[in-house]
């Protein structure tokens, strides 16, 4: 409720600032008798690290995660899993002139308002960093949900104005901004650099596809599963939208179009030849792969000198220094996949509590 | 946590279905000795009930409340509130057809998915008709907030591929489509006409601007303001799609077009010359005005003949009968206002737990 | 959370003061596909309804129940049952003496002091009244249990210094005390009678039996079966003190004595010859009887004059007039069930939750 | 929700097993501005680690704490702190004898039946060793409630027979058993070493009085403040009843006893003679002090050979080896505290959000 907690079944807390000694996470409510080994957790902690490839920050940060309760014998136990990633390099120095400056486009001013100080080195709980702690909550998550034949997969389809086309799943981790589409990547890539070079960022979307979810998911009326999963995803930081299945294409399509027909499907199953819902009706999943569009925003951390006020509210200019991501998108996909894992998974408990007897 | 419940400090619990005897909602939380009449939520209530022009269902329904508790001489007493609406008529002999057939684009199969069970009378609990809950609980919190200088206020701002131009809220009750633009809302309702003559219907836009909102509103890292504002939107059946500021327009900014540049303000306040973060920033608002655009499906309720299943998993054509929305956008107006409200209020009450000493 | 909502998968929401319209509640995740009839709900509701013996209090209200959503041709559907109880006679008048003076053991002074306005007429939210609306989601809870062979008694075991000796569960509802002693529950009555006749009340105890209960339900660490039951049955205004097992008694046992020790049992299961546990081991529930033990204090209205201040903080007398309930024990014992009720069937819906794969 | 997660806008979500390599928690939703020394923190939890004296188990073990978040430059910044105690020895080898056996009077059975698998090595995450994560947390509560002037403060008063007659808060932490008698104390000490030379252990009873506590606070109907502390005492594990006020004793009282006389106070207020209520009216605080009385049994590791079955469902024998509290209220004594402060905090929090304008 103060809001470092998502999930009611499956219950994620999170903790830490970029540059305290470290963060990390509390699951609760992990059903206990998986497997699950560190592998699964640091792997995904991988893919969302700095310095992993030309087109995000050179920072280097292992993003080592330790497992302190929860595992025995290798498997879940059902008690809270807790998870810590100690913050190797403490660089305070770096940000004494940000103490008194609100940077453009982060959340300084709004942290100083709302409870009157802050931890401005490195945007302290605001960072992005946090997101290392959801990755790791989303890894168990998605770890259990492979069980149940779930997979999530998000990848950039789009970064400015250069669009993806094709979507191959097989190529998304095999070029550094985790584009589907093998003939763009290379064009997303150079965008992105040369952007760098001139000292500012690019935005971008990410798609998100649900693959192997069971029909049932979801709690009307306010907790359906894309508010759910809405309020999941729009909780990462640099998400400034949302849109299922047509999404806004919504707008200019007529019922005749937009209504998905229902077809007779397989062992006594409904299928769909289209998927405008996003597989979702009513706020419950149909079966069908459930998918979303995200806004991207750019990073707001650019090189160039941006004008702006200190805490006295005077006008200053600010440099802001340090190593950013000129496009956060390939950074992001495994965030998506975390929230969205953490929901579908909560969901997926609730659903067995209503429908075993 | 069952889904029925919205709200931390100010929680709302809604009840009922299209064709039982009543549905309601219980708001509990609500702040005591606030001057509150029925008419504050009558009113509301007036706005979202059908039969109202020539481009809402013809239904007629007059959604009359009572309040069951919580009010004493003329006041919030800070106990729960308890709000009843009689379902006025009850033709439940006009959903025989409905019985063992999936509607298309409507929730029918996952409810039967979900529960095993439904109630198959105009779409029982996944009827548009439970948003006059939220309509009449959101009408407490709009009091309140205004009382605080909030205003909420949500218009149509597309129908299919006409778009608003201009903004001049004066004028947004005095057309049937709750447009703010009064030279395109006659296009829009020509538009809409046409559609509900072919029997078709047709998706919009709706955008919500938050007014007097005070800035340090939202609690990260999960229930930052956007977060919890798009969970509240798109728990609204017909809303596919959310975006802040400017949307899915950040996809092809650059940072430096994007960030917001702080300037000083009056009283030692931070102002901003733009509002790309649509007034919030790292999830806490700013002080600026929270705006959101949202994507409205076209009704899945059309005249024209639909192929489909039924309960056995048979092809079977549909005729859906009875008068519905062509388009929903100025019915699902006070409704974005209402849940924009509950959270909003809610923000305002935790925000006062931990400001005041 | 802010105090009228109860349970994290089967919630109850109540609402309602004694003298208002009416009161009732919300029953949101009940599952679906129960039988369920208005005389499941009205049978329990008559055990508590006044005026039902000459113990007591002689006020005659019907307490007749209205289902107004979440039963569709008799079965639960998943979606929220709703319940209102109109409020039969308004007297409002004889409560007049009541708005400027606050009335021992009562809520009166409290009420005022949190939340700055109360609604007088007879104790307003704070009215024993309240529970009935307990009794009537708890009805719905019991019946599901029945279902799984979770039976839950409750009986009145002392009164005053009158303690009884026996157990006899099908003499419970056949005396007026609802004692399950028949050799002393016309004493009780005597006693009752007595203490009523001298403008004066009495306190008595509760025992709670809960049978059939599976292993395994509670969720440590804070969670336990036995501190969430606390919390439920604490909350009936009445109730002082809990006890589970051998309670205060294990103050002076040593851990030799206080240790149930296990025996082989049927079927690979395992027993145990004691249950000082009272059926909770580590916060979950061993398959044993679940047993505690409630204090209940005597009745705070009584007919004597007694000194109190007004609301200016002077010194006053008081007569309170109406009709009350000289011992509340026979009247709190079906609010015990349900209370009880309602947390044995949440905690095992979570534990279906985790427990099937 | 899963239940290691206490509180609502003040939350305490711990981890860790006994033999994990860590115990610790996050404290959400702490009020920003605090100054907070890890020393306030760590004097809370010497009074409650093992070793302190002759009548507590002579294991040694420093519990040491770190900060891992949420602290800056001395203060709190209002995001979560999170704090880890590292488990300094590991000995698995010694519990090896217990994987396969169920130990009388603790959660080995229970939590095999619960979650199909159990970390069995000093009862993992059922050991009283989580308690020193609530009090980590509770020590922070309890340091800001000062600010405010609400203490806290709890002592043994009764040891199997052996009661306390007098209470002299200032020698409670000068004798090992944290009596406030000084002349029965010695007599504890002695019972209790009596029973730990022969092996077993005893039952005793600790009182607990919040002091300086404001009017106002507890939530009707649910969340009254009574009912919210019976169930964080009773989550204590070897807490099996609790009582307010004259708690037990309102049995067999009359109510022109057990009201409490309201009377003129100074500055307005109102004040009682008595406090039967043990401050608490209708579920919400008087401004009296808080009382309460909590049932402590008799540690369930004692030194006799006891008759148990094993995990096959066949009787065995088994001696519980280690070293073991004998009385376990002189240990528990901060954990009550800590508890009730958590409580204490959160209602408070509560009450300022609907207060406050």
């Amino acid at each position: 409720m103060p809001g470092s907690s998502f999930g009611d079944l499956f219950q994620v807390t999170t903790f830490g600032e970029s540059h305290g000694p470290a963060i990390g996470c509390i699951v609760d409510g992990c059903p206990p008798g998986y497997e699950l080994d560190i592998s699964d957790i640091q792997r995904e902690l991988d893919r969302r690290r700095p310095g992993q490839s030309s087109v995000t920050t050179p920072r280097q940060e292992s993003d080592a995660v330790t497992i302190l309760s929860g595992i025995f014998e290798g498997k879940t136990t059902g008690t809270p899993i807790a998870l810590m990633i100690q913050n190797a390099t403490h660089r305070s120095g770096d940000y004494g002139n940000l103490k008194e400056v609100y940077r453009p486009g982060h959340a300084d001013m709004t942290f100083q308002k709302k409870y009157g100080i802050r931890d401005y080195r490195g945007g302290g709980r605001s960072s992005g960093r946090e997101t290392a702690s959801r990755v790791a909550a989303g890894a168990i998550a998605k770890k259990i949900l492979a069980d149940q034949g779930v997979s999530l997969i998000a990848h950039t389809t789009q970064v400015g104005t250069i669009v993806a086309k094709t979507v191959d799943t097989s190529v998304i981790e095999s070029n550094p901004v985790r584009c589907a589409d093998p003939h763009v990547a290379p064009d997303m890539v150079k965008l992105i650099e040369t952007l760098a070079q001139s000292g500012d960022s690019i935005g971008g979307a990410i798609t998100l596809t649900i693959t192997g979810i069971p029909a049932g998911l979801g709690d009307p009326v306010f907790d359906k599963f894309d508010a759910v999963l809405s309020h999941a995803l729009m909780s990462i930081g640099t998400i400034k939208g949302i849109a299922f299945g047509s999404g806004f294409g919504a707008v200019t399509m007529k019922g005749s179009e937009h209504n998905d027909v229902f077809e007779p499907g397989d062992e006594n199953q409904v299928t769909m030849k289209t998927n405008h819902a996003g597989g979702i009706l009513g706020g419950i999943t149909t079966g069908a792969d459930v998918t979303c569009r995200l806004a991207i925003k750019p990073p707001s951390s650019i090189a160039k000198t941006q004008q702006t006020v200190n805490r006295s509210g005077e006008a200053v200019a600010i440099d802001i220094r340090g190593r950013h991501d000129p496009c956060i998108c390939p950074r992001v996909v495994p965030v998506v996949e975390a929230m969205a894992a953490i929901v579908t998974l909560d969901c997926l408990l609730k659903q067995r509590a209503i429908a075993s007897k």
